[in-house]
């Protein structure tokens, strides 16, 4: 993968805002940005595939492809027609199934319905050998509540070890009471059987809608679990001074919006409390916000001195944070990239050790952070 | 105590860099900065008095007084007569025993010796009720190594529910594998029955220097206990990229310099460790350093929002962070008071609910946070 990545670097590094052989200095690691591909229109999610293409989803609704030659000009055909591109809403995380190698299924999540109704949905299909078409497209799971506005939609997937999957699922933005209400999957994160069903194992909560295991979320964009420990942190994108991580136990309601460390974005308060019994705390917040956008935990042999951390992406902060992590609690907190000017949608460790960034921007990249001294 | 502070802070306002009035606005709280008293030479610390009057440390070996009438010109004498003024060195903290109301005992810790051959002592003595003088002065503690030069002195105090106390000791600066022996004194915290005997029941540790609570320190330059949990918390000023907060726990070897999660100042590399089994991790470290030099848990009324957090004050930094804690857990961090362009060198908690800093200056000044609203 190092190789074609270089390659592509050559034909589209003029895209990038940092020069690729800039050595930037970082706390625990010297690191380079290296483009793999721009020209991408709201890149949201990146998957690695294991004979070393990229899957890319464009928010504005296309699966795209990345090899060897870089970008692929057409998209991977097959999305469901009822994708509704709409503010927040549109294709939005793709993850290769754990059975990939043999089944070529891939999960993804995306807005559907239309502006005046829609929902947050998860999806499955089979990718095509040439990596052209999606076959076998089939809806897994909706949220039981259709709003009329396109925000807050939720949408990370997460594989467990034990079979089943995590799907995060925002508050709507403007039904955010509902989130404390389990009747439906408004500001819940549901765990699922890989074909839909409900674990039999899911937790009882009362009322709760099918497949809920967690709720008073507000709009979860990331799900990662923590190498060391095992456990699931969520990501909170939150109000002016709530954005939180959080780490899921089955049953538990989070507090969204009846306690939050946030503020409205306009000053006005939300909830003068902070913490309630019943409802879960969580283990790190940032105030002020930076708007996070995603994370995930750095796994690869790359960077020796980032083995465990978190990365979290941030829009309005734009900033990658760097989190380092003792056990189950943050005990540092280095923000990187913030020279770019970016707005940042995804962080995910590459197969490869490198760690792939993807800028939220009409004319978004795909950037790679390789260690200096490797090249 | 709030009467007699805006008395003085007519006559010495002008001195403090903030205009009083100002609200400050911040995450949790609105604030204006009144000035108490300005034209201290480096205030070190400060303690309470039931009368309503402070005493503050100067490092250049001066106790002074603030009373209703502002700043006492005539410093407390009575302080021993081998204080060292040398660099880091000189009188550092001062704290009222737990039964001041009834002894009048004050602790004091200072530098003690020459520039060739110093070391760090605790001190206690009677305060003469016309708080002009010390009396029946007592040396009860001497580190047990002296130092040719004058950094790294530790020294804050800290008395226990148990009837004992803590002092923070520094590894000397020149000095630091000395932290790793428990032998001497250098790099620990010693744990000490309030006439400087030792309890019976410290820890028992391997050739360990008597009182040696806990050892493998840089420079503590705080440590307070977590109102929350009961947990003593220790701040230690460490080396680039490694200041650190830790939880202080018996026989407990903190790692300096086998470990750290910093680098020197001018950019060589200590150790490549950051953990090892047997050592003890911080919860909390900075990255880029602040410099810390105080801290306290805020225990007040004042401020309602900022209840049970802690406050640390930094040097370099030029900030007064507060920290959000969970438990033993510290879950977001505020930096405050940036634009004052000062280093802070102490923050306490006062009996009247507002938040006091020290500015590290020749001519510093102590400083009173209280609400904007109670103005």
């Amino acid at each position: 993968m190092i190789r074609f990545a270089a390659a592509s670097l050559s034909v589209l590094a003029m895209s990038c805002a940092a020069h690729a052989q800039d050595v930037i200095e970082s706390e625990q690691a010297d690191f380079i940005i290296e483009t793999v591909a721009g020209g991408l229109e709201y890149p949201w999610s990146i998957a690695f595939l294991p004979t070393g293409e990229y899957l890319v989803t464009e928010r504005e609704g296309r699966l795209r492809v990345i090899d060897e030659n870089g970008l692929r000009e057409a998209p991977v055909t097959g999305l469901p027609e009822d994708l509704l591109v709409e503010r927040q809403g549109g294709l939005l995380d793709v993850a290769l199934a754990p059975d990939f190698a043999d089944s070529r299924t891939i999960y993804f999540s995306y807005a559907e319905g239309t502006a005046e109704a829609n929902n947050t949905a998860l999806a499955r299909a089979q990718l095509s050998a040439d990596l052209t078409a999606l076959e076998n497209v089939e809806d897994i799971f909706h949220v039981n509540f259709e709003k009329a506005r396109g925000f807050h939609f939720g949408g990370r997937i997460l594989f467990n070890p034990d079979g089943t999957l995590f799907l995060t699922l925002g508050d709507g933005g403007n039904y955010q009471d509902e989130a404390q209400n389990p009747e439906n999957h408004l500001g819940a994160v549901v765990r699922l059987n890989l074909d839909g069903s409900i674990p039999g194992d899911n937790p009882v909560i009362e009322n709760g809608a099918p497949g809920v295991y967690s709720f008073g979320h507000r709009n979860a964009q990331g799900i990662a679990r923590n190498p060391a420990t095992g456990s699931v942190w969520e990501l909170e994108h939150g109000a002016r001074g709530g954005d939180e991580i959080n780490i899921l136990a089955a049953g538990d309601n989070y507090g969204w919006p009846v306690i939050t460390y946030g503020i409205n974005y306009d000053g006005t308060i939300i909830t003068e409390e902070r913490e309630r019994e019943g409802l879960t705390q969580p283990i790190w917040y940032w105030n002020p916000s930076i708007a996070p956008s995603g994370m995930d935990f750095y796994t690869g042999d790359a960077f020796e001195h980032w083995q465990g951390d978190l990365f979290v992406s941030a829009l309005a902060g734009s900033t990658v944070e760097r989190l380092e992590i003792d056990g189950d609690r943050v005990i540092s907190v280095e923000p990187l990239l913030a020279d770019m000017g970016q707005r940042f949608r995804d962080v995910r460790t590459g197969p490869d050790g490198a760690l792939y960034v993807l800028t939220d921007d009409f004319e978004g990249s795909v950037l790679r952070l390789v260690p200096a001294e490797a090249d």
